[in-house]
């Protein structure tokens, strides 16, 4: 999506410890109208599969999950980061480490949320280790449901974890892949 | 907004704590099809107020926020529930407690992404005793920025917190306000 690589090119901050600072439009300040063009992206890549549901993890997710789902008419269900007093009867967990924050989670969600025979969509900001991927892949096991794809607004494509999650047969789908980063600037594949 | 309490009175569930439950729809499993009518019903509430942006705390406030951006057009903000590595440089801060969870944390939003000159709409999906909003409000002001209102989902009115702000001279609107609520049942204003 050229959108998206001028966007980063134009407002991103490549921080020390291999970090892309997209605060000022895809995290914590959110363009929510470039957002929801993001999200009929992720609709036109993965339209016509029968997809049933969209799959995130709080937080930084929830906004591009809900954009896909705003485009695809599909509801959004987003793990938590750890058991919270709000998530009821049952759940499925999964661990999860995140590269950006160096510290291990559980994602939880409830397994009223996921069901058997639903066909998911995973969608997140980033892609890097593709830890977060696969333990969303991990739920949906549990869970009983089908993953038809990984759609992430930016991949670190250097850092591999796309290239793992594409040949263990997952349809992983970049709206922006880095080929390159350094301080010096972002270069995409 | 009707549909909304028809929606709270089908799926909402009364757990102990004083806690509804709305994971089925506004939380967790977000139905984002309702969520973009709620923006838009927060929009036709709030339009024509030179609003620049929407701001709200992470996580369960990011969905109805970036609906209210969509039907707005506007940037949506979101604080932080601690200090994060990927907040750069200056940050405004406020305490915040937690009604919901029973704990106290700190919202944390980057200078960068609150200006003075903003015009803030507050967006979050429940209003109880107030405290996030407040809080909220403790952070536009350190950044200098105007509070035109507030505008929630789910307000517990017999709470006193919407009161309390409404008596402030904040206006506060609730899509759905609850006057009282029970293990038999929610009532409404």
């Amino acid at each position: 999506m050229k959108a998206l690589e001028e966007k980063i090119l134009a407002e991103g901050k490549v921080l020390p410890g291999d970090v892309l600072l997209v605060g000022s439009f895809l995290n914590q300040r959110i363009d929510v109208t470039f957002l929801m063009e993001m999200g009929k992206e992720i609709a036109s890549l993965f339209g016509g599969m029968g997809i049933t549901k969209i799959l995130t993890v709080e937080s930084s997710g929830i906004a591009l999950a809900v954009a896909a789902g705003a485009a695809m008419a599909l509801p959004a269900v987003f793990a938590k980061k750890h058991r919270s007093s709000n998530v009821p009867g049952g759940v499925y967990t999964a661990p999860i480490h995140s590269y950006t924050h160096g510290t291990d989670f559980t994602a939880v969600v409830s397994s009223e949320y996921l069901l058997p025979g639903d066909v998911v969509l995973i969608v997140d900001d980033f892609l890097a280790s593709g830890e977060a991927i696969r333990g969303l892949m991990r739920l949906c096991e549990k869970a009983g449901c089908r993953v038809a794809g990984a759609a992430v607004a930016i991949e670190k494509r250097y850092q591999g974890g796309g290239e793992g999650l594409r040949s263990s047969g997952l349809r992983v789908e970049a709206l922006a892949s880095i080929s390159r980063m350094t301080a010096d600037g972002v270069e995409f594949c």
